[in-house]
């Protein structure tokens, strides 16, 4: 490796490596991937103890910076944690390989039989912040795909990083594949990541798993393609139609179950009928269940809430806050939804099919919810296996992005000597 | 509309007109839009003769240019020409619509129902040089799909687009469609382009159809995400078990039937053992067809070629020329291509099964064909009805784009009461 201060010669050879990786890879047998991943799992498993002792050093290093608990809480490895890895890391080598999969087949009257066939992406990027254990996902998800990928983590997370990443490329090694099918990139300078958005001759696409910091970044700089990753601002209307336990049990559900994933609610807009008989019971039992009820005029009016500002709507608290509102109609609920949403996931909670029809036409998040808790906007939740983050653009990638998401594909057209008249 | 001059102005007014659309579009019914297609066509054919007036501008305009023969003939309009746009337009209409399709379906155990379903991809902005019927065909396309698009035609074909152009808001008109839905940019100030690269706000995606000089600005300036459209440097590699007669057929079929589009042969690759067999009869076939062989050295030794120099290499001829080389194996072919093709569309003659799988597999061009002329490179001939191009990239669209490659999807997820444990 060359001079750690030289960062784009650093980044430079590790785009190299990973596109030779990455010609390889592609036609790799789907046998070498899992086994590798297998390995991968074992070697994880066995330096469970290295890994924590590398997690003390981050740990330190964030108490020194100061973390917030719930930064704190994102960095830590436990033993039990690490066997999630482990198993993570065993339910990719497990699942169906995507590469090669039909994904459609015709024929057509001049002779041709046309495959559509799944292929790789090529050089995957990963831009990641404190949680240590997307070095394990995002590498699992990008090989089993058949693609290289350049890890980039946190500089909280440095080390366990490193630990676990170490433990990967002993899997590679393990099945005979490239051990440059997965590199992380060893410095915690930031120029690393600008100049990992702009490496479009090496780097096919970029995935950013991070805060409004990072996506303000990618969004400034980058050159390569982006699947996004933007804020879960989910929202749920509870409509004139809606069934008051229903209601009750899914925005508890979507709010409080856990409180940091982007698929928790942040925003309630009940419609003004049912305000008495359906919405100031839920406002009361979320305030019960400990949740902060930024609350709109008419809803202040419930003891405990207390008064939104103007920064409560298209807020992600992450946290036990919720911001409520009043709607005059299912429109108007569309509408706040279409300025203040971020196309992650909505719900509507309504037992009229065409309040729902309407709501699901109308708007354009990438997962929209009927009667359903929005905590169920997860890869594993859609039967998609492991999930490296739910993209909230519209190219390529949408919602929970899995190894199958991770592909493209091809054109195999075969004749017996067609010619086109 | 503003100021002609102030161009950043105007772009802008079109991109929130268009974006205003395309929220409308999004829900708009299928057969309103196929109505609007049809009314489109019927104004096309009914303004022909204004129409051809508008051509004639467009010529003369041209011809003081100094254009050369072949873009004064894409650029020329006549009657017969005409009826292929409002063909064309109306077999647009006649497609199945792709917007809400449910392309999977499934039920997972915690009781919710997953449904993807296609959706707009929003506002498209499609940047053509001198063809004018792409104003008709990329219109119609990019309405089919649900999305507003915003038109940039070459500076040459400014009267013709703009005559089509009335012809297609015609058409929305009758139908009771947004206007807006198909802009058309009012200058031809080059500087449009570049402010439509960056409109990030309002656009969703660039197609760029064009020479090396548009594909440079827009790799350099866009910071909208860019359906890539390369050039086609198509490679035919001959094998060692290629069969003579096919062989021959394919890659005369495939230079010299049509030279000027993207699918056309512009290097051929011969196996060394079947270059006395089959290659010099290729060879000899292709210089009596008139195409110029522009031969390596072995090949030099077949009078009436001419010698190739590193230029002819990865060159897109568009022409009656082909670059000829013989190779010892079909590694050096796929390497060959690697180094010099442009993922377009390539292919191997062969009777062997084993070589075609290896040649399919180890490159990763859209397109790959097999006893097959790579003229049939085409959205037509793949039974996709129109096309708006052939994308080279690998993200999001890939090989011939048509209405449903125009398309995102979203997931629409139904539960009754469900909550995550």
């Amino acid at each position: 490796m060359k001079d750690l201060d030289d960062i784009p010669a650093i980044m430079a050879e590790i785009g190299a490596r990973s596109k030779a990786a990455a010609a390889e890879l592609a036609y790799a047998a789907p046998s070498a991937k899992a086994q590798a991943l297998e390995a991968a799992a074992d070697a994880v498993w066995a330096a469970r103890a290295t890994i924590v002792e590398a997690n003390a050093r981050d740990l330190e290093f964030g108490r020194d910076k100061g973390l917030s608990d719930a930064m704190m809480d994102r960095l830590l490895l436990t033993e039990e944690r690490i066997k999630g890895i482990c198993d993570g890391l065993r339910a990719v080598a497990a699942q169906a390989d995507p590469v090669g999969a039909v994904i459609a087949e015709w024929d057509q009257p001049s002779g041709l039989h046309i495959k559509r066939v799944r292929t790789p992406l090529g050089v995957v990027g990963v831009i990641y912040e404190s949680r240590p254990n997307v070095t394990a996902d995002a590498g699992a998800l990008c090989l089993k795909a058949g693609n290289a990928v350049i890890l980039r983590g946190g500089s909280e997370s440095f080390h366990s990083s490193q630990a676990i990443h170490a433990c990967l490329v002993e899997g590679l090694r393990a099945s005979g594949l490239p051990e440059d099918a997965i590199q992380l990139v060893p410095t915690r300078d930031r120029t690393a990541v600008s100049e990992m958005l702009t490496m479009t001759d090496t780097i096919d696409v970029i995935v950013p798993r991070g805060g409004k910091g990072l996506v303000g970044l990618v969004q400034r700089e980058a050159r390569v393609p982006v699947f996004a990753h933007l804020e879960g601002i989910v929202h749920i209307y509870i409509d004139k139609q809606a069934d008051p336990v229903k209601a009750l049990n899914i925005v508890l559900n979507a709010k409080t179950r856990r409180t940091g994933i982007c698929g928790a609610a942040e925003c309630l807009l009940i419609h003004q009928d049912v305000l008495d008989t359906v919405g100031q019971g839920v406002i009361r039992a979320l305030l019960q269940a400990g949740v902060r009820v930024h609350a709109d005029e008419t809803l202040m009016a419930i003891e405990g809430t207390e008064a939104a500002t103007s920064e409560d709507w298209g807020r992600e608290y992450l946290d036990m806050d919720i911001a409520a509102k009043v709607v005059p109609d299912i429109d108007a609920a569309i509408a706040h939804i279409r300025q203040y949403g971020s196309n992650h996931t909505d719900c509507i909670i309504t037992e009229d099919d065409a309040a729902a029809d309407h709501f699901f036409e109308r708007l354009d998040s990438a997962i929209l919810m009927r009667n359903a808790s929005t905590q169920f906007a997860d890869g594993g939740e859609f039967g998609m296996g492991a999930e490296i983050g739910i993209a909230t653009g519209k190219m390529h990638a949408r919602g929970p992005v899995g190894a199958e998401q991770l592909t493209s594909f091809k054109y195999l057209v075969t004749g017996d000597g067609a010619i086109r008249g």
